[in-house]
C-alpha cells in the first residue's frame, strides 16, 4: 500500500465549504463526542479526529483486562455513533502539533485549517518521569492495553502450572497494581474475584487461589478523593476477597519482574501494572499556555486557551476549577458537562454572528463518584449520600449500563454480567496475539 | 520472565501415576474434545496439549472477521471447558515432534511419554507449495487470524477515505478472496453484507456500497462439493449481495496488494484473502506412514497410525474414506464422530484389559452441509433434501446456535445477530492492534 495524503483533500474542502464555518475537534472520547452530540448548525461542518476508529466506554476498560468483558462490548466505531450527522467527516488521524496563531492543526497525514478548535484527547499514562517503568509495569488506557494486559495475566497462571522452580512459582503468581485510586482498586478487585471464583477449579498443579494480588497506594488511604469511612470500607471490601493493601508504600524502581519498594524491599511479580498517575499528552506543550505539573491546561473559566478564545481545550487534559476551588476530576461525567459548555457557547456565537462581551463559566456538576471492587462489593458516594457494599454495587451497574454508548452492548453487557454473576464464569478469557510492550508498538 | 521446563513435571507425574494409563491428546479442537468428552474411565489420566488456551468454534470464524461477533463470542477456555475433569490436565503447549516407536510426544517445552496417543492438531491454511504468498494474502484458522483480517479491511476503508489518488482508491476499495469453498463464499457474503448495509452511511468521501468483492474459484462453480443447483444457487445469491465471482480462474502469483491471474490479468486489492486450501501440519511428516499430497495421514480404517495401534489421528489431519469411497470431508462433525470413535476403541481394549481382536472401522455420518451466504442468504444439503434462501439460513442459524460450546456464548452469539438482523448494524467494528503479518509472528 502506498502512502497517502490528506493535504489535497482539506484543500478541497476549503475550496468548497468556504463559506462554511469550520470547527474541528480533536479526539472522539466523551468530550469531543459530547461537543459533537450537542452542536448543530446549518452553518457549520465539524472535522472529527481520532486516532483509534472507536469511542472507548474506558470507565469498563478494567473489565477487559480482567477477562469480564469482550473488547467490542466496551467500544463502538465512532463513525457508526456519527453516521446520522452528514456535517460531521471523521477523520482515522493522528494529531501531532498545533500551529495556534495560524489556527492549524498539524496531523501525521496532513493539516487542518479551523475557525473553532475543541482539543478533547485526553489522558495517558504517566510514570512520574520514569518512561522506562513502562515496558514493565503497563498502564491501562486503550482497548490494546487491556487485551495485552489480559492474555499477560493469563499466560503467567499458565507458566505457573508448568513451573517446576518454587521461587518462579510465586513470582509467576503474583500481580501487583501500582496506584490506590479507581483503576487500581477496580482491577485489584477484578483480579482477585478471577483467581477465587473463575480460575479457582481449572489448573491441576498450582492454586488459583493462592494467587497474591497486591496493591500498593502512596498515600495512607485507597481512593483518597473519598470521605474516610468510604476509602476505609473500600479496603475491607478489597481485603474481604484477598487484596493485600500496602498504604503508605513508594515505589522506587520498576525492573523486569519486580517491584522496588521505597523501604527496600522488592516485590518479585509475574505481572506488575500501573494504574499510578494519568498526564496530559506532551502536544499540550505546543499549545503555548500554562501547564499544570501533569501537563493539564489551565483554561479560561470558559474553558478557552488563554488568548485564544476560538480554542478550548476540554476533558482530561483541561485544568480548571470547580466551585469547592479544586480542580474539576478527570472522569467522563466532568468531560461531557465540558463538551456540552463549548458547544453552547459556540452556537450562542454563530447565532449571534459577534462575539457576546462575556461568556459563561463553565461550572461542574458533581453527580457522585463511584467504584466497584467485585461482585456485591463497591462505594458510592452521591452529594451527602454515601453507600457501600451491595447497594452501591447495584447503582454503579445501572449507571454503567445507562451510559454504555448503543443498544447493543448495553444488552450484551447485562447478559453479560447476569451471566457472570450467576455462574462465577468470565468468558473473555482468551489468549490472543501478544502484542509487544509499547515501546515496541507501531502506529497503525 | 525466566525460561522454564515441564521435563522435571512430567517425570513426578509418571513416578506418582505409574499404575496410571495415559492418554496424550494433541490439540482441543472437535476432534480432541470430543473424545475427552466421551471418554471416562478410573484408570486413566489424560492430558490435553493445545498451543492456544481456547477452544474455537471454527465455523463461526469468518463472523469475527467481517466484524460480526466478538472474538470471545466463538472461544471458550480449554481449562473451563474442561474443569470438571479431575482426570484431564491441559498444558498449554506446543508440539514439535513425535517419536512414536519410544512412544513419546516432543513439546516445545518437555516432552509426554503415552500409553495411547490421539492426534487431533487440525488442519493450516495451505498455499499449494507457495509459502511466500502468506504475507500477502493471510489466510483465516485461528482468532489471530480473524482479528487481524478485521483490522485490515476496515483500515483500507479508512484509508480510502482520504486517499486522493483514483488508483489508490479503487485498489483500497477492492477485497479479492482466493477459493470457493465455504470458507470462501461466507468470507465473501459477509463482506458484501458489511459494506452493503453496514458502513453504508458511515463515511463522507468514498461510497461503502461501492466496494469490489471479487471471489476467484479455479474450478467452474462455488461450493463444487455440492449438488450442481445449489452451486448455482450459492453463486446467484452472491452476486444478488453483489459479490463479483470469477469461476475458472486461477491464481498465478501473489504480491503485495495485487494478484495475477493464470489469464494474466493483474487485480489491485487493499486485501487479499486466501481461502483455497488447507494442508495438515508439517509435523505429520515424522509419523513415518504414508501421507497425501495435502499432509494428511493415510490412517487404518479404525483411524489408527498403520503399525502403530496406540496411536491414533483423528480430525482434518485423517485421511479416510467414507462408505461413498470419497475421503472423510475436513469439517467439524467429521472430526466430532472420530473423537468419539477412537474413545470407545480405547474404553473397550482398557476394560477388556487386553486387545481384541478387530477392531471396528470408522464410518462418517454425513449429517448434510450447509454454508451460509447473508442474510436470509444460504444453502443447505441433507440427506435427499436441498435447501436454498431463508429456510437454509434460518437451519443454518438454528444447528450452528445448537453446537456453539457454551451457555453464555450461545445466548450472547443470538442476541448480537438478532440486533445485526434487525437493525443492519455491527457492532465488532473495531480496529485494534494490527499483529504483524504470519512470517513475522512469535510464538507467545
Amino acid at each position: 500500500m502506498r502512502p497517502y495524503s490528506i493535504g489535497a483533500f482539506i484543500q478541497i474542502c476549503r475550496v468548497n465549504g468556504n463559506k462554511q464555518i469550520h470547527i474541528v475537534v480533536l479526539g472522539a472520547g466523551f468530550g469531543g463526542l459530547t461537543f459533537c452530540q450537542n452542536f448543530h448548525h446549518p452553518d457549520v461542518r465539524i472535522t472529527v479526529v481520532d486516532r483509534t476508529n472507536h469511542h472507548l466506554f474506558q470507565p469498563l476498560l478494567y473489565q477487559v483486562a480482567a477477562c469480564g468483558l469482550a473488547a467490542p462490548d466496551i467500544a463502538q466505531p465512532i463513525r457508526a455513533i456519527l453516521s446520522n450527522r452528514p456535517d460531521v467527516t471523521v477523520l482515522f488521524n493522528q494529531v501531532v502539533g498545533f500551529e495556534i496563531a495560524q489556527k492549524q492543526v498539524l496531523l501525521e497525514k496532513g493539516q487542518l485549517a479551523y475557525d473553532y478548535l475543541v482539543v478533547a484527547l485526553g489522558g495517558q499514562t504517566g510514570y512520574f518521569g520514569h518512561p522506562e517503568w513502562e515496558r514493565f509495569a503497563p498502564g491501562l488506557k486503550t482497548l490494546d492495553d487491556a487485551l495485552r494486559i489480559r492474555s499477560s495475566i493469563l499466560l503467567a497462571f499458565e507458566r505457573a502450572e508448568n513451573a517446576t522452580d518454587p521461587a518462579e512459582h510465586d513470582q509467576l503468581m503474583t500481580i501487583v497494581i501500582v496506584g490506590g485510586g479507581p483503576t487500581g482498586v477496580e482491577l485489584a478487585g477484578a483480579f482477585a474475584e478471577l483467581t477465587r471464583t473463575v480460575l479457582n477449579r481449572d489448573f491441576r498443579h498450582i492454586d488459583p487461589t493462592q494467587a497474591r494480588i497486591i496493591l500498593i497506594e502512596g498515600s495512607s488511604t485507597v481512593l483518597s478523593h473519598l470521605p474516610p469511612d468510604l476509602s476505609a470500607s473500600a479496603q475491607r471490601q478489597l481485603e474481604a476477597l484477598g487484596v493485600e493493601v500496602r498504604n503508605n508504600l513508594h515505589v522506587k524502581n520498576i525492573r523486569a519482574g519486580e517491584v522496588e519498594l521505597g523501604n527496600g524491599k522488592i516485590i518479585r511479580a509475574g505481572n506488575i501494572l500501573w494504574a499510578a498517575g494519568v498526564s496530559a499528552t506532551p502536544l499540550t506543550r505546543q499549545l503555548g499556555v500554562e501547564l499544570d505539573k501533569a501537563g493539564r491546561v489551565k483554561v479560561n473559566p470558559d474553558l478557552s486557551l488563554p488568548g485564544h478564545p476560538e480554542a478550548f481545550v476540554v476533558g482530561d487534559m483541561a485544568l480548571v476549577l470547580g466551585e469547592n476551588g479544586k480542580p474539576v476530576p478527570g472522569v467522563s461525567p466532568a468531560a461531557m458537562q465540558m463538551g456540552r459548555h463549548v458547544a453552547q457557547i459556540i452556537q450562542v456565537e454563530i447565532n449571534a454572528r459577534a462575539k457576546p462581551a462575556s461568556r459563561p463559566a463553565f461550572k461542574y456538576w458533581d453527580k457522585g463518584t463511584m467504584a466497584t471492587i467485585g461482585r456485591s462489593a463497591a462505594v458510592a458516594w452521591v452529594g451527602k449520600f454515601k453507600f457501600s457494599g451491595r447497594l452501591a454495587w447495584l447503582a454503579w451497574l445501572f449507571i454503567h449500563l445507562i451510559f454504555l454508548v448503543g443498544f447493543r452492548n448495553r444488552l450484551a453487557v447485562l447478559l453479560q454480567w447476569a451471566y457472570s454473576y450467576f455462574s462465577f464464569k468470565r468468558s473473555a478469557r482468551i489468549i490472543t496475539y501478544l502484542p509487544p510492550a509499547p515501546a515496541a508498538e507501531p502506529r497503525p
